[in-house]
């Protein structure tokens, strides 16, 4: 199944270990904090949680699990586009 | 100059790449959201900033760069110590 990735986001991984990938960058701490706080925020409303999500001082890397049923791949874009919109407002 | 490590805590890499890190988790992810903004507060309030954190839905990795001078390692130790306390009361 061909996935329709969104711009900015790679695969890491095949199989059941397949997952999206996107680093974040931040120009201030500020934003980045901003940032995470959606995310959790996100995360909670839509009870989509990355795997893991690594972050530092101006950058955050969040890596998603592509689960195996259509309808849960449609949350995961849902969450994904989401996201995106979050980083591009902040 | 050998480091006196508190419980929990490791040490990787060598020389300017070597840092202190903890895994911590958590039963619950209320739980870990708790320690991620009490982290966060308490990066901001000291001007430590973990390397890097990596987070899941019950884990938190904590990395930080051991500094060179005697002075920035004793903020490191405070800062240590205070994330450990944070971890203990939560």
């Amino acid at each position: 199944m061909a996935e329709n990735l969104p711009a900015g986001w790679s695969i890491n991984g095949n199989g059941a270990e397949k997952s999206w990938f996107r680093r974040f960058e931040f120009p201030e701490y500020a934003r980045l904090r901003r940032f995470l706080d959606g995310l959790a925020e996100l995360a909670e409303a839509t009870g989509v949680h990355p795997d893991n999500i690594g972050f530092g001082k101006d950058y955050a890397n969040v890596s998603l699990t592509v689960p195996s049923s259509e309808e849960e791949q449609a949350r995961l874009g849902d969450f994904v586009s989401r996201l995106d919109r979050l980083f591009e407002e902040n």
